[in-house]
């Protein structure tokens, strides 16, 4: 039998940030040890908020933190046209019931991947500021997870801009630092995601999940659909794919590269410039998805992840 | 039938940039008014030197101009290792026998577009110096060109770095000042080039050309063909493609767009950032080539080219 | 009577943070509540050995947090040429026998400050990493600090480098971030602290002040006043004059202005733009010292200092 | 007796262009050559206006030819806030008689210098496009310029901007290309100029000059003193500066010194950072004005074209 993974979750709940936790909690690969909030799809506040909705309604029982509601240096965006203005489309979860932890997400990061040094694979699913602010506080973090995903960046084409996807755009100073930080980071940026659309077809694979998806999956989906990128292809399930890859690596092919971020364009800030053939390897960079056995995993999950809903 | 269409090269010779004049030259539905030269791909003593050596070999009557040796604000870049140190592979072409025009390439292009306005097409195949030197010069150049077609650029990524084509890199400047100059620029850039691929299935349409293949297209062809980036699909022969837009725009489709280049970023500089949702549109960009029509048209017109070498 | 100030010094000491922290330490006027540590003037270990071996030297009570060894976004700079490899010139104080608190600088700051808001005076005299992270962190902290004074920048021409001044060019992400994090922020630059300048004749002021001159005062600044930039005028003494504006703010005149640090210059990177023409002020800019009450109040300072010393 | 000096202006008056226009005219130490026109403190139609103008109502022969009319870069900015819409602030001089040079600006650059290699002065006292321009198109101008001097620059503050002259501002990529020349330019920038205030005692000396006083000197002074920035302490006649330069070099002190432009930063594009430490020498730069004797230059040379105006 597979080992658990122990995993812990920075992101900016947010539709596919919200499919990703559900995909976590459904998975028996994965042990969930604590969820961070971010600015990013919208508002830390919107963010933190659907953080600890998500956890009451999945029945998760990881502690949730707040993180920063500030990019490094630069001004905030948000995409609220994309995920609604609260964040999960048309999704009305019940009002939190827990409580946050105490600490700053900074802090939990850091207490967390050094209570386990090696054992604590970290996952980021929106703008890098928490996980770049805990590689300043302690760069320790680096050696102590076991490894580093996210899902950002692109290798051709950005989604904000012609150039830039929109968490990296979102705090491009701290993609700069986290990609430089002497850790591998496996980016699964839009050249993967982009493969992982919910079509109506795909869809069908998620009905009869009865309140995960007449609550959950059906808001989100119908909202983030009708969003004018998405109309012609599907809405691209992003970050559900960065957290498919730890639960089961083949799901995507990684290539080594070269990932630096720009921070200084006139048009291109937040582009993260992907090089091939260079010698100084910083990056796993996704490139190819085993779609069908991606949304299999997603259906098995998300069916664990139903039948056990709290009620 | 068809108008015969002036038009002024301006290019920096350069195995691609001979091929684009041969079959500019062989095209009945060409008429070559001058060609001026700039630093690029080798340095501007060598483009100037190899386009005189490229008139007097194919025979044609166009005043030659020398132009810029240094980018507007940058400092130069080449490209030998692709090229060759003299810029045309291993070809060797007999010392020019004729002079240089007297004019500055930048008077040359002012001259020759003011002389006739609406009637000459400009095309430029390497760094786009002379042009913004042009632009600045005298402004209604951007009016009195019929069009204005660049090989340059790209959608998607680089070739001299992740980001960037060389021809725009070499002078982002300019490319920013002729993107930005009020016409539209025709952007045959890497994503129509690389389909332009010189196989050894494609050079077999070139065989038995005579002089014209053994003293030009093997020579330069065989060096280029050996490059790192093009041993394995085959050299693209990117300068050619912008002048057989120009004979026949039904090769190349084009999709309007905006774009704008990248001047300050640390590692996008040079990068032609195309947005194909903006609503201010400054150009009409390349996406698809009809590659079996493309090379039937290089070998009617290399066939040309090959009966009217001078001897 | 006066009130005594709580204060809050986050520093880099490096010789003339030792005489700040000397000067803090020897005013009545001031509590110090806390010294927190960043990388600077020399590496962050130094740093941090510096401030524990001063505590013990002086016999000071604050608590002394170790913070950020690299700046936010950019590669450390040092100047182990103005303050020795170590930091503190010739000086050899005993090695520290007390410890660190156990928190991070960033934890320790939002922490004193939260604890009594409105009434702790926040002074940085080191490049502004730390104090940047705070703010990120928890950005209530600038509604907390009662005031906050920095040493750094310049509103003619800077040290390091023609247009900056070294500890904003040590971090100029973090001194972005800290002059538009919306408090005010009182920059001391180098237009006030060239002001202070401790010439022989300032000197003789120090003599006869036993231990603290024999080990601290005469191994620092003989060391410092041999330094290429010093020789001619003598020794700036920039970081006590932040320390100095504290205690007596009749001492050094300030203009309200607007700064803005630039981050992205070739050559200007780090620079303190200053505008006191502008609407939306976020400064008070030091202007003019009262050199002879400065040297008067540091003489006091530096015997009360003297007299206390431990054995 | 001293060798007359040739000399070539590029300037955009404006109403201190005026003055330097007047100030050589007046001098029979220098031999106007030729007189070239830049966008800049209004634009490029208005400068051209008013040097053909000053040329009819001063008299002088030099030919005068048009330039550019756009950086070579970046957007236009001007001044007419200082100037008057017009440049002239309330002058109404006569509408011009004569003709333009049918050359371009930069052709006459180039053809004046190429003509005497070794013996013409240029002088520029706008921003810097024409002579980047040329720079460009004839590398060998830098040889055959006898020396260069500008009217620009700041080695503290700037007037446009904290950080920036307005000349130099007005088109940085056409200064960094023009310091980075190989010549040596001599820099008159506003810590010289603000030491030549026309303040009303200064204004008493050109008293009783007649048309020149009534007609151009009065009108100019009058609405250029009104501005904000003179209002106290009179205003600077930059220009008149640089040309009396070249009159008699002892008015003005220079000091070797490396000169970068800054063209990328966010608050400080167009600043000239000047270091007097450097190595790689490229400028001289102004730093003390005889005043006293400059206004006596002045005077008499104001009298000396008075006395010559034509009627």
């Amino acid at each position: 039998m597979t080992q658990v993974k122990k995993v812990l979750i920075d992101c900016d709940p947010g539709i596919d940030d919200a499919l990703a936790l559900a995909l976590a909690h459904g998975s028996p690969e994965l042990d969930v040890l604590g969820v961070t909030t971010v600015g990013g799809n919208v508002e830390l506040a919107h963010t933190t908020d659907n953080a600890l909705r998500l956890r009451d309604f999945l029945g998760m029982t990881a502690p949730v933190a707040r993180g920063a509601g500030q990019p490094l240096v630069t001004e905030p965006i948000n995409a609220p046209a994309v995920h609604g203005v609260a964040g999960l489309g048309e999704a009305q979860l019940a009002a939190a019931r827990t409580e946050l932890d105490p600490r700053h997400a900074v802090q939990l990061i850091i207490d967390t991947l050094g209570a386990a040094p090696g054992e604590v694979s970290l996952v980021a699913t929106g703008p890098l500021t928490n996980i770049a602010l805990a590689v300043r506080t302690e760069p320790r973090i680096t050696e102590w997870a076991a490894d580093f995903t996210i899902m950002g960046g692109s290798y051709t084409r950005g989604n904000r801009t012609p150039a830039a996807e929109f968490n990296v755009l979102a705090d491009p100073d701290a993609a700069a630092v986290v990609f430089e930080a002497g850790w591998t980071t496996t980016m699964v940026g839009l050249d993967l995601t982009h493969q992982a659309r919910a079509t109506a077809e795909v869809r069908e694979r998620f009905a009869d999940l009865g309140r995960l998806e007449a609550e959950l999956l059906t808001p989100c989906l119908d909202f983030y659909g009708r969003h004018r990128s998405y109309r012609e292809l599907g809405p691209a399930i992003h970050d559900a794919c960065a957290v498919a890859h730890l639960i089961d690596p083949s799901l995507i092919t990684t290539v080594p590269a070269r990932v630096d971020v720009e921070t200084r364009g006139r048009f291109t800030t937040g582009m993260t410039v992907t090089d091939f053939d260079a010698a100084d390897l910083n990056a796993a960079v996704a490139t190819e998805l085993d779609a069908d056995r991606f949304w299999a995993l997603l259906a098995d999950s998300f069916r664990r992840a139903s039948d056990g809903l709290p009620t």
